[in-house]
């Protein structure tokens, strides 16, 4: 027996034993079962694989499409930040029990593009989140709009689209850049409310004919769960369209959302779809952190690192229903249907204390995040068919040096007992520590997760996830099935109610009448809404049409006015609007329906598009009114 | 037809689109076809993936054992700094053809241990190499010696005793960590060549009954192909042992190494084997690094960044036949055998200029290893049954940033004519930039690759190339069959060849003479090595034992001395030491032969062992001196 052959038949006995290993795993990535506490002085005692992996990862591989994706970021967390509060938390030789879990690894590129179209190697969360959210490169601080501020459809919107229910969770002001980047196109990512948006991104406020501000595009977009902090803009009140007047949380509650604000609210929530959206909104701003620990030492000037310490709970923290993991859980367990769905989590802090040198901050942050990737792994292994995704928008300051440096430091005592400096030394003190713009870790689990694997772009992450999920993006395709339904005969004068359907990739439809101004917009529930409004006195043939606002498809329907159709059933038909009502400061054809007429659409069940068989004649022509719109693929 | 089932079938569709592009693409990432000017501008123009990559990924999954390893590591070689050699050398959008094409990804720990044998989280290259080397935490500055300084057998060894070739290439001094670290075991990584190791390792100085320097125990070790710097050490004399008062050089050629120096040597050596192993230095020091550019602008006190600028190719790199490629490339040449080989590869000053905050230094010593990789790359995929790993020791201290830091700042024009920002803020100016403790990357291609995914830790690697060439790390027993053999009659005083054979896992033999002192160590060539000696003159019945320097296994034979016995083919008869002999200064059984018989067996080839026949009488038994040994699993 040769050399070779020898070491063939080694190889083939430690494989079996892996076999038998790797098949109580499920796939995920555990301590070897004799590790709980490993000698990492012995030869062999720090190793991590149990074994022979190959055919772990090969069952690891799943095909697509899976029928929910789950995509958790933590923003900033690139790889030395992983390691900074794994080596604190659980030690140089730990596991993060979600984090680390996911059994199929990259690295991907986090670069933004400048106004010119050309690479600008450190991006901030706006524009990464923007490359993942649409497979669309941007210029920094802004949100789903391409370098020509063109928007570009998002995972979340494409998704709904397709029909499955959507969620969107943050510890971060709901506004803020990643999960604004799912619900919103806009120029700057700081344009949370019309307040803002009126004055720096005043093209887009309602006023000048734009989508809005982020949190009014998200009330449009009308995903299934919202969960974050960011009250605060809600406060502000509409300047133009429907709501003008109102208050976000107003026009919110008008629009059909249910509106929570703690964790009894919270729990108290059973069902979150298109017709009661939830909103979970718990902080004013972005959520307390979870740690607290010492501001970092500044050694600009020489001086002595102080003692090693441990973190401290942050006693503002929000109650433990609130958590990460806690809203991720909820989120799952409203959005789990038959259809499928997508979600994003963002741990955001990471970030914001990388930002301000605070590493107990940003340790506590990623171990919040890695309860929530705990959460999101037991729901994918025991469903079986969700592609869990972990990564970050972009990497960090913070760095594990072996002595202080003259810059920010911060020295702690880890779960190991040993000491650990934490280093800041890309800001003066005081400063923001700066984003950088390393590569960082993409890791993923269930059916599509091979696509993490490798050097991928963070604009790979669109296709994993949109074709994970088998989406169609031609989402002027996928509206253009849609019916707009009138009855054919009605009485002159009569209400009339048009019905439109299978509008899926538009969040409002409208129409404008010719003579006597919009019939007004309505939130698209599952693609379809119904307008209510008389038909003309004079008999005749009329066309009626309706357009999505996302889309841009346009459906006609036409009906008869006639003295002898049968009566409307519909009891209390709404006015016309005045020709020119629409065009008056409310902004007709923009955000708002542009017409005095209440928005009915989001009350209405979806069995309602029927019911409307009244024969009234109405003396106008419903078309379209084009407005500036989503630039769907 | 539902939703998920119309997702369903598009993700079939795509599924086979994808398999025919992935087919053609050997397993390696490759750009997308269409790619060679994308406009990452675009939606999905900046995207690497190539459709989806699920059968791709499955398709580069290969059961081990594999015939060869090629391990190349980038010392401090980070994601940051393949991320800042990538945006300069490539553009951000770009991919480095070696070094990025690696189908199997994942992160690493590379945390090294303190002397109680607890993490230390910013570790440095010895104890990082040794980790992956032996499989065994150290301590920061020591060389596969484990945390109470007992050596730990490492890959190179391993696979030597398992027959394999071996090669070790550097562009550092050759003595330098992570190439020290598979050939030799001492507790100071400094300790090149004697005259250090006196001083600094006093306790592994061959006059002390230590190992030797790491210069001495890499002769000792005899890899097949040993190419880098470091020549000035070998102009040292040794201190202790048979070579005592002689040029490392010179020993060197003694043993029956082919020594080289430049690229014309190196372009004239065709072989290379245990019987002539090659020793290229073609440096007295570390290789000249390959791109020259700015030296960091200090900014802690404030001021301006310069104009971003170019590197420029250093005028002093050795020529290209030197390059790291083209060492790899013949390293790969010399050492592809029927049994195998296992080839380390370093491009070593990555961290060097990382440390000196010469981002040009690190970019250029970056692209240097690329191309090794592409060379080690090219050769697995024609071959098809080599593991090719590619990752780094440590991270370290360059971040790409937005704004200049208050500390050192490089500014570059890329490939994309854009400015990059390279930072580097750990040290002082004028101090050294430190390490890093942030997981790297490791990526893999080939039989056994799929270990490298998901997270592990440095010494999961020592595993992966051991179980991925199925090695047996048993060296005790590898060696355990050796015999020896004499003639089973010799006459009095006539010349004695003791032939020992199958020590695989010894590179030294030795023994001593219980009335006349030790009979020498040979170089093991292969296992095998022959004694020579005179018979006693009275008649009898004689035992001789040999021992192996690095198991410490055992073996004996008998002979009679018998004056009827045939007479001896060998025609110069050593006589043998005197009882005391082995004793003196020269520190007999240590890592000299302790006699004053020249070595033999390195110039013996393997033929020879059979040849000795002669029936002399010895009065002696030849028996084991133990000595320290190498604690071998």
């Amino acid at each position: 027996m040769d050399s070779r052959t020898s070491r063939r038949l080694r190889a083939a006995a430690a494989s079996v034993a892996v076999a038998l290993a790797a098949s109580t795993s499920l796939g995920l990535l555990a301590a070897p079962a004799l590790a709980a506490t490993p000698d990492i002085t012995e030869h062999g005692g720090a190793a991590r694989n149990d074994g022979d992996m190959t055919d772990a990862l090969r069952e690891s591989i799943v095909d697509g499409p899976a029928k929910n994706v789950i995509l958790l970021i933590g923003d900033g967390m690139g790889d030395s930040e992983i390691t900074v509060a794994r080596d604190y938390a659980e030690g140089a030789a730990g596991r993060f029990a979600g984090i680390d879990a996911l059994p199929l690894t990259g690295q991907y590129t986090t670069y933004s593009i400048d106004e010119a179209g050309k690479p600008n190697y450190a991006s901030e969360s706006a524009s990464t989140a923007s490359a993942w959210s649409t497979g669309t490169k941007t210029a920094n601080g802004r949100l789903s709009v391409d370098v020509s501020n063109a928007p570009q459809a998002t995972l979340l919107e494409i998704a709904k689209a397709n029909g499955l229910k959507t969620g969107n969770v943050s510890t971060a002001e709901i506004q803020d850049a990643t999960p604004g980047a799912q619900i919103a196109h806009i120029s700057a990512r700081g344009c949370y409310g019309p307040e803002q948006t009126s004055k720096n991104c005043s093209a887009e406020a309602l006023e000048n004919g734009g989508l809005g501000s982020i949190s009014e595009q998200l009330l449009n977009v009308r995903p299934d769960v919202t969960l974050g902090g960011g009250a605060a803009s809600f406060a502000q009140t509409a300047k133009a369209g429907p709501w003008m007047g109102q208050t976000l949380s107003d026009q919110a509650r008008d629009r059909g959302y249910a509106l929570v604000k703690d964790a009894a609210g919270l729990e108290a929530i059973t069902t979150a779809d298109a017709d009661q959206p939830l909103l979970g909104l718990f902080s004013e701003g972005n959520f307390p952190v979870r740690w607290n620990g010492p501001a970092a030492t500044d050694l600009t000037v020489g001086g002595e690192l102080p003692a090693p310490v441990s973190c401290t709970e942050n006693p503002d923290r929000l109650a433990t229903g609130l958590s990460l993991a806690s809203l991720t859980s909820k989120a799952i367990d409203l959005l789990d249907n038959d259809n499928g769905f997508f979600l994003q989590v963002e741990g955001a802090s990471i970030d914001k204390q990388d930002h301000a040198a605070n590493a107990c901050g940003q340790i506590g942050e990623t171990v919040d995040l890695d309860e929530a990737v705990q959460v999101a792994l037991e729901f994918a292994r025991t469903q079986g068919d969700t592609l869990v995704v972990v990564t970050a928008d972009h990497a960090h300051t913070s760095q594990i040096v072996g002595s202080a440096i003259p810059g920010l430091n911060t020295h702690l005592l880890t779960a190991d007992g040993q000491p650990l400096i934490v280093a800041y030394g890309t800001s003066p003190a005081g400063g923001s520590q700066q984003h950088t713009g390393s590569q960082v870790r993409i890791a993923g689990y269930g059916p599509g997760a091979a696509n993490v694997v490798g050097l991928t772009d963070q604009t790979d992450l669109f296709f994993t996830a949109a074709n994970g999920l088998a989406l169609s993006q031609n989402l002027a395709a996928l509206s253009g099935q849609a019916t707009v339904s009138v009855p054919a005969e009605v009485r002159p004068g009569d209400p009339l109610t048009v019905a439109a359907d299978g509008f899926a990739a538009d969040w409002q439809l409208s129409g404008t009448a010719s003579t006597t101004g919009d019939l007004g917009q309505r939130d698209a529930l599952r693609g379809s809404a119904n307008f209510t409004t008389t038909a003309p006195t004079a008999e005749g043939t009329y066309e009626v049409t309706v357009s999505g606002a996302q889309t841009g498809v346009v459906k006609t329907a036409s009906f008869r006015v006639s003295a002898s159709a049968a009566p409307a059933l519909t009891t209390t038909p709404t006015p016309l609007p005045s020709p020119t009502a629409g065009a008056g400061a409310a902004g007709a054809g923009q955000n708002g329906n542009g017409s005095p007429l209440a928005m009915t659409g989001a009350a209405l069940p979806l069995g309602a598009l029927v019911l409307a068989v009244g024969l009234l004649a109405v003396g106008v022509t419903l078309r379209l009114r084009r407005r500036r719109r989503t630039e769907f693929v």
